[in-house]
């Protein structure tokens, strides 16, 4: 009962601010409906990924309004929360529902309005994500935790500001093709060093950025398409999750992330292949340094070697193993918690030879998703129909 | 692969206002560990149901961070939130986590720490559980909700305050004998019909208490249980969720609850049971008239006769029927992302024949959990060992 996914749809990822939660999901969830045959009234259940409707829109209980209105008012449905890897996390809930024989179609999806509320509040709801005794109480904030990272990682293998930019760089120029993306401007390495500091070693444009944004895939088990006769639009070939401390002082090293090397290891197991049967990847790149300990947690690099991804043009959209096609998080947005919905949506039509940045012959695809500073980590492996 | 309860275990349920999340959450999980031969390295994943972390304790990602405080910090984890259905929704993805495959061994646990907070900050969290935009922002939050249902059924059905009364006297009596129980003193059905208004026609004593505390259960795929030689306390027979709009306007009417019939109707077809099958009950009784509309949409009782229950004696601990033999959430007390699984920790003992208020001969056993006014819920049904 290998999941299909028959439709996927995002909104724009931009600020939004006229446009509440339940606006954005409705949005992304009509595209996704008019691509399939399957309606809204067939769906078992509804996944919602969402990290902080809480805090900015007095809003919870996001699995039944949402289920509600995108017209399944009475399908199982369920909110889930891994802070930003809560897309990841409810996409790998929804394949648990199909492989479990729980659901046959299921909506699996992730919205997040954070434009509304003042930066101060934005930052404040984001580090819920880390620790509040340890983290958060003592003022350290996510810019300042991957600012450790980066710092520890330039000193350990020698890499320099200039390499962080690249990534940056080359996620921004993917962004300017995706009319998805929210931003669409091209930037180079020296408009990536003089743009304004944040947490030294990084800079503005070492960041993603604030989104509003919804992004949802339908599934389906591998019988219900055969018995109703549905276009496949992917298939999942296997996913993993692992976890570690929240607090960054928790940790052994700060320049590996191993939830992220156990979760690719479960996911490349249960696909049953390796990291060269990969051919395009989506990877949880909030800050420059997470792309390269991404890549190398991933199995594409050795430790330390991350960074020659996008300095040498690897990663490239015609590189060896072209990496955030899409923008990733940098250059296409990150409404939090709906990232890793959005990941596949985008590898979703790189497999069907539909993306605005296609790779040629594009087989395989791997999502990367990361909630706080690696404590949550999910990997999702797709394959074409 | 039916799941298998292996352990389960509560804090007792009562104002920890010394106690953070984390702290009450490893307290039942340490109790948890030591009842079975299981440790929590083993733990391929840990669900967590929780509801108000992020508001109360600015503390999100509850996932990550409590799988770490209970020693699992590689596995999986994830937190789960349906508002006041969380606990159930936890239970119910742990199951699927099992019946997937993609798991053996799962902790599925709730924990909610709500005295921290002033009570106004309390009602406006819980009030994240209705429409904020319809129900909210209007000024009725969830007594003026359940006071509106309550008001329906008496005028429909001739039922009266006392007929109400007579639920909250049961299930406080009941808590008496529960060591886990926030309340531990008889109640009379004047005591209940003298207390103050809180929304006409309810009265303190229709309404649940705010209540701080953790439940966990340790569950195993049947293999699992079979290959280690572990002692089983339980099993999971069936599991039902449905949904409905969140606010109360957008229903077809206000005394039944259609949500949990078809939860109910799904559970007992996964289980291949009828409700004639059920020899003890926990409801989700977060006011009195909810047990009432309970009972009803799980087939006890005929629209308009749940009221019989209490008054007549039905579902007394010695009745045809016993129903919150804990005390329920009027007398035990109602963590609010926590009692879909407390309720789970109770039913485990009555099945072990080892209840504080042990029901004759119990051998199938249901829980039933509601988020917001209706809008989730979930139905378990467990068996014996």
């Amino acid at each position: 009962m290998a999941p299909q996914i028959v439709s996927a749809a995002s909104t724009k990822y931009d600020k939004h601010p006229e446009s509440s939660s339940r606006e954005l999901f409705s949005e992304a969830a009509v595209q996704a409906f008019e691509e399939t045959s399957i309606s809204p009234g067939d769906l078992d259940a509804v996944y919602v990924g969402n990290f902080m409707g809480d805090l900015i829109e007095d809003q919870g209980h996001m699995g039944a309004l949402l289920a509600d209105h995108v017209g399944a008012r009475e399908a199982a449905s369920i909110r889930i929360e891994s802070a930003c890897a809560s897309g990841g996390a409810t996409l790998r809930q929804a394949v648990q529902a199909i492989e479990s024989g729980a659901a046959d179609v299921v909506l699996a999806g992730g919205v997040e309005q954070m434009s509304v509320a003042d930066i101060e509040h934005v930052t404040d709801a984001l580090a819920n994500a880390a620790d509040d005794v340890y983290e958060n109480e003592q003022g350290l904030t996510f810019p300042g935790i991957y600012a450790l990272m980066a710092r520890r990682y330039m000193h350990e293998f020698d890499a320099t500001n200039e390499d962080l930019a690249a990534v940056s760089v080359k996620n921004h120029n993917n962004a300017v093709d995706n009319p998805l993306a929210q931003f669409q401007k091209e930037l180079s390495v020296n408009d990536v060093l003089e743009s304004k500091p944040i947490a030294t070693p990084l800079v503005l444009h070492d960041a993603c950025p604030v989104s509003d944004g919804a992004s949802v895939v339908v599934l389906v088990s591998d019988e219900f398409a055969v018995d109703h006769d549905l276009d496949v639009s992917a298939r999942i070939l296997g996913t993993g999750q692992s976890s570690d401390a929240v607090a960054l002082q928790d940790r052994a090293a700060i320049t590996r992330t191993p939830a992220a090397e156990r979760a690719a290891d479960a996911a490349y197991a249960d696909a049953d292949i390796t990291p060269e049967d990969v051919d395009v990847v989506e990877v949880h790149d909030c800050f420059t340094i997470a792309e390269i300990l991404a890549l190398e947690a991933l199995g594409f690099y050795e430790q330390g070697e991350g960074t020659r991804g996008a300095v040498e043009g690897e990663t490239a959209i015609d590189g060896q193993l072209p990496v955030n096609t899409s923008g990733g998080l940098l250059g296409k947005g990150h409404p939090v918690g709906v990232t890793g919905i959005g990941q596949v949506v985008e590898l979703t039509k790189q497999l069907e030879g539909e993306h605005p940045n296609q790779v040629d012959s594009a087989e395989v695809a791997l999502a990367h998703n990361v909630g706080g500073s690696g404590a949550s980590t999910t990997v999702t492996i797709l394959g074409g129909a």
